[in-house]
């Protein structure tokens, strides 16, 4: 059945109800949902925040009786699990909908099969409309499922010669303050902030939110493959949970007996070399729930991301300033050496943002699951890590809607 | 007498008017005007291509009778010397007009006086409103007759990590051909399009405008300090008009016999340094009638552009491309030791171009006068430089209007 125009209208309704819920559903997907009746808007909802209903039954309560017979248009595939609300199939069943319009498949193991259930009890089910704009709307609730990663945005704030601080390290203020504003935005909208311990050596940095109003704080991440931090840099204070993910054979004692959150990489089966050391610790991440990175540095740091491919996303701010031949440049160690080689992106948004610019970027394709470097078998999502409790944060299991 | 409500709708609609004689006045500048008659407009117009009336003497043709006692309001000083056209000056005292509304004065030694004129006459004249927003539209115009310079715009086409090709030199195609075209229409908005004689050697381009409409050959100039590059290089070919501007001691014997344009800088009075030889350089362009240049490389020649202060706009292109570490950067021998030292443009503008990015900067202040590395006098605005008949080509005078 090919997708009329009042079909696509009330997805379309049903995709702007879902921005209602970004930010505020996660770690569930922003899911929107309309019932219509003969045409006719019956009732319409989007997801509640975790522990709260999900979307399809929020549009349902509000159809009451005129879910009877009514379409169901929703932006991801209803679950088929019992969560900390039951499924959403069965509330779609229970209602005696005819049929349901499903923007994106569900990849999650866990709460997939919510089609199959549907068709079995006799509903007309649909699957595709919209979807990738759907798909980008649960962009980081996707991924990880996807490809046992989270979804990695890397910051970087650069001259016009691309280079993150002069050649005497001074970097401040390279861009201006509605940059560094944004920066702290782009934290906010992460579960995680990854850097490599030679940022905490050099910069000795918080990567605390700090913004007016409050925020969730994401877990502060450390790649210290040889446990080099001290456990009095800033990132392992308490304001907020952090973890340093360290190598198999480190000596980490300090950190451990500071009461630091520590994780260790599997033993390399490779080289060991950095950009392996980090999909490690992003399939690490993966597995404890972290839905979506922010990698800020440092340069080497940067330049695995882009050498291993899992930079799925690049936040570019660019000052209006030229630093030189001896300015220090966001990425170091990647060997190109013929244009075709270069990692390409897509250029998402383009933006002014105070005196600088803002470039969003994408990786042109999803990065496939890198398989043999994972430490641990893709694991089901929602699935919960082992941070100690007290410093290290475990984001909340997941209930897909 | 502080600006009405009124008189400002009237600058902004004559500054509306000079925007249809952008491009097609060169190089006159693009004048708007209006005549009102107590808060009737009867009668607007704009500067024709040269050898066309000025935007006064049509705005007070259209207004016949009805300008006596109007108030005429003018984008840019009006001219006090007899060109191809007669002064402006002279055409307002006869239509009788009572209020003279100006927004930008014009610097021209030649054409300048006209508010004088006007005073004498008994006119009342006011400048002033809206002036940056007048000397903007016409900075073109402007920058040589306040610096000695032509106006120069640094074009580059770079990576996110700032290089303008990878290790191996490759850089085709490194930005779309959306960001190639603007690149084209970047040299036919300019009077020259200006290289270092490395380009030359390298790349061999024909630095031509090469657009689907049909449009002006700016002129292509090879900055060739030791008259290094062969007369059989594509810049000087007929396609377009071309001059080679080399070191006072050169010998470019070769260039001469073969018929190329040929200018030399005189003998260095400093340490005959890369930026003091393209002040220089531009001194000579500007004397010459040249009101704008691009310049396009290679990177000695942009550094020395950013050291010596004469980048007044930079047109920065940026492919969504990494580069790495060993790609080439757009500028070389920029020595920068901290972030204070490091040249700060204002961010003019930002836009996406097909798969690139875009941003216009330009230098946060007018830039002074070089004086004392001048190597000849300020030349009056519209004064005709020496090149060789034939090839070099010489932009015709100016009217100011």
């Amino acid at each position: 059945m090919s997708a009329t125009a009042e079909d696509l209208a009330c997805m379309d309704r049903a995709l702007a109800l879902a921005e209602h819920a970004r930010g505020h559903a996660r770690p569930n997907p922003a899911v929107g949902c309309v019932v219509t009746q003969q045409g006719t808007l019956v009732g319409e909802g989007w997801t509640q925040p975790p522990g709260g209903p999900h979307a399809e039954v929020v549009a349902l309560e509000r159809a009451g009786a005129r879910a009877r017979g009514a379409t169901a248009f929703v932006t991801l595939e209803p679950c088929d699990h019992a969560g900390r609300t039951g499924p959403c199939t069965r509330a779609l069943i229970d209602a005696g909908v005819a049929r349901v319009v499903i923007a994106a498949a569900d990849p999650d193991p866990i709460a997939a099969g919510g089609r199959a259930t549907l068709e079995a009890a006799g509903i007309d089910v649909t699957t595709g409309l919209r979807a990738d704009v759907a798909r980008e709307q649960n962009a980081a609730f996707l991924h990880p499922l996807e490809t046992g990663r989270p979804l990695l945005t890397v910051k970087l704030a650069v001259s016009l010669d691309g280079r993150i601080a002069a050649a005497d390290g001074t970097s401040q203020w390279l861009t201006g303050s509605g940059t560094r504003q944004r920066a702290h935005r782009l934290r906010a909208d992460c579960d995680a902030v990854v850097v490599g311990a030679g940022t905490v050596l050099t910069d000795d940095p918080r990567l605390t939110v700090r913004l007016d109003e409050s925020t969730r704080q994401p877990l502060r991440v450390v790649l210290d493959r040889r446990a080099r931090t001290a456990a009095g840099a800033r990132v392992y204070d308490d304001a907020a949970p952090s973890l340093a993910i360290v190598g198999a054979e480190a000596d980490a004692g300090h950190l451990v007996d500071a009461g630091v959150g520590v994780a260790r990489l599997p033993a390399a089966d490779g080289d060991g070399d950095d950009a392996g050391d980090l999909l490690a610790a992003l399939a690490m991440l993966g597995s404890r729930g972290v839905q979506s990175a922010l990698l800020e540095g440092g340069a080497r740091l940067v330049a695995s991301s882009l050498a291993a491919g899992c930079a799925d996303r690049l936040a570019v701010h660019i000052a209006p300033v030229w630093l030189g031949d001896d300015g220090r440049p966001g990425a170091v160690g990647l060997d190109i050496r013929t244009l075709s080689e270069a990692p390409r992106f897509g250029l998402e948004s383009v933006a002014r943002v105070g005196d600088d610019a803002v470039l969003h970027c994408r990786a042109p394709a999803p990065v496939p699951d890198p398989g043999a470097r994972d430490p641990e078998p893709h694991a089901p999502h929602g699935t919960s890590g082992g941070l100690r409790p007290g410093r290290g944060a475990v984001p909340p299991n997941t209930e897909a809607g």
